[in-house]
């Protein structure tokens, strides 16, 4: 996921891992038309967020997602629009229980012929609405599942829990140190996890929801409980979608890579701008190319700032945008362009009637660039020999730019921006 | 709180209540160095918009904010900067019930000679960062509050609850359908609340967390519990920030005010705006000018767009600035400002050379209004007589005039943005 996105070094696992992924969730608690797991975040369905939080840690397998019969060609273009390598769907059934055991026998019958062959030693069991697991925390549930047969995810509670009285009074609270909430993810051995579901009842088919709880009542298997990040959290209500494409925006938007074009002027405002991008969030790397060993930033970066001074000439930032599509990204996050023009003019009215040319031209640009999902915005910097409207004009650079780059509204693509 | 915010009728209630707001938390969940309470939403703090939500409710009568002591000067701050005038600040104690009793004290001295006459006779505990509670469930507590004693907000549990074993396995699981969260807000008659603290002990002082446990245990009053909206959440983690932020984004960009000058043009413009704007969560009324009747606008409306012809003379948006001005709003959020501007030029560089002008005064006009708490943007909307490029401008003012709407971007002010 590049460098908005650092991976850890991560511990090697020896023996084989897939996940069961239940997507059939209606949504009804967002109180939106589309379930969560298919709602948009900068373009991409939360679902495809989880999915990749899976596929990017090498010692995972294979991911079963289980989505209701309706959505089967919708999450067949998912993994096909986002690429998405680990993937098989299977149809979900009319409880979340029945769902999970669908996507339990479904990693059984992997191995074809020699059906033990292929099953993993350890299944992971997440929801499709908590994108933000990591791979150290992976690595935990699942070699704590191997070791005890069951491993799962708490967290401490935020809230008194009471009971009530069938009246609707209070009865009693509980002591909140002795309980805490349980999470996904969870582990267990393939075989826990299959004999649990072989020997529950229809009732638990129907009403229950806890793997933890079947693996103790049907194996004698006490999980082993580990306590996850806030990050887990489950996207359940309508405010838990802002605070996710916040999540989202920041990682994507925690570095950006300035290209000054061997220009001594743009090196000197990149070094200037390093600082109060900092405090806004950004790290600049400043590169005079991507030729070499920068070629690497068009794999990896989400963010680019082309500096150029003649701006009636597009050519370099039209280098830029080739390259770009040249490298062919997994179209995961759409890239942020920002195409920075030095105007020599001291003058105002000058300086924005030059810019004309280039307004125009930037339009055009944006237009055709934003149908393959990259971002183009203009900022013009108009020089001037006041070193403090100067600073002004580099300090205004670096807030327009955070914002271009961390709202990434397609809206105000195409737009020159005067700093 | 303007058109962004209706308020309910309001049923009224014909006894004293008040309200104890604790704010003495440390915000550890956050990872941030600023208590939560005291982070900004557009320019300001949670605790202003939690003291709002029951300020601006007619029949309750004052607010006793507990804080601590180190954070009194700020306190008085907010309290002048956001004109509240319900509200007293008194010190926190070392724990929760401590801070909750100091506020119930404070509530019981307000009639001074005759303490008995000041005592209301229901006092509302709340969260100062569950900011979203509404006037309709402070009506229901209060008034459960008075008849049974004692009243509390609960929510259905969103995971399972689990106990464990001191060796960190799994003991069992509840049966979710039986408990339930305790939220805030709560209610107590005077009389309650005030004997529970006298009588509890300094284990509960220490150690206790939850009122409803003490108007139990030491008056046996059972609490109504009445389940409350998903928004009386309470802002615990960084990602609650962006999901209040949000909220509060949503709340005061729902309507826009658009002034057309008496424009034929502009009425015709606002008319093919309304039907994208909604689409975008905006609705727009439609006027002449904002004198007479529409003068209120001035009194309520967060977002203006000011149509004009001549983009050089500024002399409409300059006298709506006034007007803002001279209405003297409390600054509870920036105003917007857009200042559309019609370009008669079909020809794009003609148009955009034309602008220069216009640019610079928008761009001066903006610095002073900042100051003010307004944000001033603008946008040029080039004529066309080619009806689909048309069309394609129209949707764009409603695509950028959203943004802006939405956003509020300090970053942004001042620019002229191209449609
Ligand atoms: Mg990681
Ligand atoms: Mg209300």
């Amino acid at each position: 996921a590049g460098k908005g996105d650092p991976q850890p070094a991560g511990r090697d696992v020896d023996f084989p891992v897939s996940v069961v992924l239940p997507a059939g969730g209606t949504g009804e608690r967002t109180g939106l038309q589309t379930p969560k797991q298919f709602c948009s975040f900068l373009g991409r369905p939360l679902i495809s967020y989880t999915i990749q939080a899976f596929e990017r840690v090498s010692w995972i397998q294979s991911i079963v997602v289980v989505v209701a019969r309706e959505n089967t060609d919708l999450m067949a273009d998912i993994v096909r629009r986002f690429r998405h390598r680990k993937v098989r769907a299977v149809p979900g059934g009319s409880t979340r229980h029945r769902s999970i055991r669908n996507g339990i026998l479904a990693l059984g019958e992997e191995g074809g012929e020699r059906p033990a062959a292929g099953r993993p030693k350890v299944v992971l069991i997440h929801d499709a609405v908590r994108p933000f697991v990591d791979e150290d925390f992976l690595y935990e549930i699942a070699t704590a599942a191997k070791e005890h047969g069951a491993a799962g995810a708490i967290r401490p509670l935020v809230s008194t829990v009471i009971a009530t009285t069938p009246e609707g009074y209070l009865d009693h609270s509980l002591e909140r140190g002795k309980y805490r909430a349980s999470e996904m993810p969870q582990g267990f051995t393939y075989d826990v996890i299959h004999r649990a579901y072989q020997r529950c009842s229809q009732s638990d088919f129907d009403f229950g929801t806890e793997c933890l709880h079947l693996a103790l009542q049907y194996c004698g298997t006490n999980a082993k409980l580990i306590q996850g990040p806030p990050t887990l959290w489950k996207v359940t209500y309508k405010r838990d979608l802002a605070a996710a494409e916040s999540i989202i925006k920041d990682a994507v938007s925690r570095s950006a890579c300035f290209v000054t074009g061997g220009s001594a002027r743009a090196a000197a405002l990149a070094g200037a701008l390093q600082e109060p991008a900092r405090a806004l969030g950004t790290e600049l790397d400043v590169v005079p190319d991507l030729t070499g060993e920068n070629a690497s930033y068009l794999l990896k970066e989400w963010n680019f700032i082309q500096f150029s001074v003649d701006h009636s000439r597009p050519a370099e930032v039209e280098a830029l945008l080739a390259a770009l599509e040249a490298a062919d990204r997994a179209p995961l996050h759409p890239l942020v362009v920002i195409w920075v023009q030095w105007s020599d003019s001291d003058e105002l009215l000058g300086g924005r009637a030059a810019a004309a040319a280039a307004a125009a031209v930037i339009t055009d640009l944006s237009s055709a660039a934003k149908l393959r999902n990259i971002l183009l915005y203009g900022i013009q910097l108009h020089q001037s020999k006041d070193s403090e409207r100067w600073e002004r004009s580099v300090s205004k650079v670096a807030e327009i730019a955070s914002v271009l780059i961390r709202e990434r509204s397609p809206a105000l693509v195409g737009q020159l921006l005067q700093a």
